[in-house]
């Protein structure tokens, strides 16, 4: 797979911001850890926020088996999940021009249940928060079938990066109108230890790896 | 409006999430700049991300009149704009209980080309960073046809806040494993003047506001 594979995801406006390679996708999806599930139900469209991790050539969404639209994806109904980092505003001299800084992945195609569901938690656990799955008490059966993991396979998609600084025409950069961008990201504060925790406890490798691992992505 | 007003928007699962009162609505609406817009196109649903602004009861969101998306969206196709903040992951003592801070906020219904363009521009302009439009050159009537801002009408949604510690049981809670919140949130690093920018030009007061405001949020 090294590009788009579809007409329904070459992308139109703004074309020079696409990028083609498999790399620069998986870079995009594993970066974010909320997806937005597009699925229809009748004549409706949905837009579902929803945990996802990737695992190789497919994208896992975690839900309930209560949840209707769920299970509409479940049964393969034709999807769309977006995901979507939002990288800070471009603040340019003119409201045209002025624009955000994102990377945003769109795969298309139809889910299915995860044929592992365990091991699918398992990754999810683990995408969420690396190394946790080792210290959470283990999944009861009861757990189990109550949760439904979709998987989504990554083969119809397209990506997006927008970061470039504003793209003001000569007359406009000519003014006296100060221009740039303002750059976001997202960081932890420090762990607040349940209401209920016991006494002795300490932060567990994985939250402290975790953390240290955004610091070190956010300085760089 | 005080509430959700349709069986489409009751949330069914972890009902005790959802807020009904449109000052929640308007809080998350308010705090984001990201919408993914939910449209059907043949059998294909999209999940489109876009800037987008509340305007008293309406959504203004933000296309070129190139995308065949946005053009089915401005005709009124049946819509979907959701808007998911971030807010951290729920370390829980099991993977079951594990999960996320969120609010997600989902309005539905039918768009329609924003009656005063201009107007939906400042409104945009303003949205995204407060007093910028002040600050820009005028927009051109070549700009203007090149612009496509969409209103969404604000009268069918839901609201979703998760912002609780794990709930683990008691025969949990008295293992020996760590269980908290890792608190995330969005910031900002110092404004980057663009390339070209010409020296002289001081970071104007819509950039200096805005970073400050953010900074006092993170705060409190």
């Amino acid at each position: 797979m090294s590009g788009p594979t579809s007409q329904r995801t070459q992308v139109n406006r703004l074309r020079e911001l696409q990028q083609t390679d498999r790399a620069a996708l998986d870079e995009v999806l594993d970066a974010g850890n909320v997806a937005h599930v597009a699925v229809v139900d009748g004549e409706q469209p949905y837009a579902l926020p929803m945990a996802y991790v990737r695992d190789d050539d497919r994208l896992l969404l975690h839900g309930s088996t209560g949840s209707r639209l769920m299970r509409l994806l479940a049964e393969g109904a034709p999807a769309c999940a977006t995901v979507t980092l939002y990288d800070g505003l471009v603040v340019a001299r003119s409201a045209f021009e002025s624009s955000m800084h994102y990377r945003s992945a769109m795969v298309l195609g139809r889910c299915q249940a995860a044929s592992d569901p365990l091991d699918a938690l398992r990754c999810l656990t683990d995408g969420l928060l690396p190394g946790r799955w080792a210290e959470v008490r283990p999944t009861t059966g009861k757990e189990l079938a109550g949760t439904l993991v979709v998987e989504l396979p990554i083969d119809e998609w397209s990506v997006k990066v927008s970061g470039d600084d504003p793209e003001d025409p000569p007359q406009d950069v000519a003014l006296d109108i100060w221009a740039g961008v303002l750059p976001a990201s997202t960081v932890y504060g420090a762990p607040r230890p349940s209401h209920d925790l016991r006494a002795g406890i300490p932060i567990p490798p994985s939250v402290r790896s975790f953390l240290a691992r955004v610091a070190e992505d956010n300085a760089g």
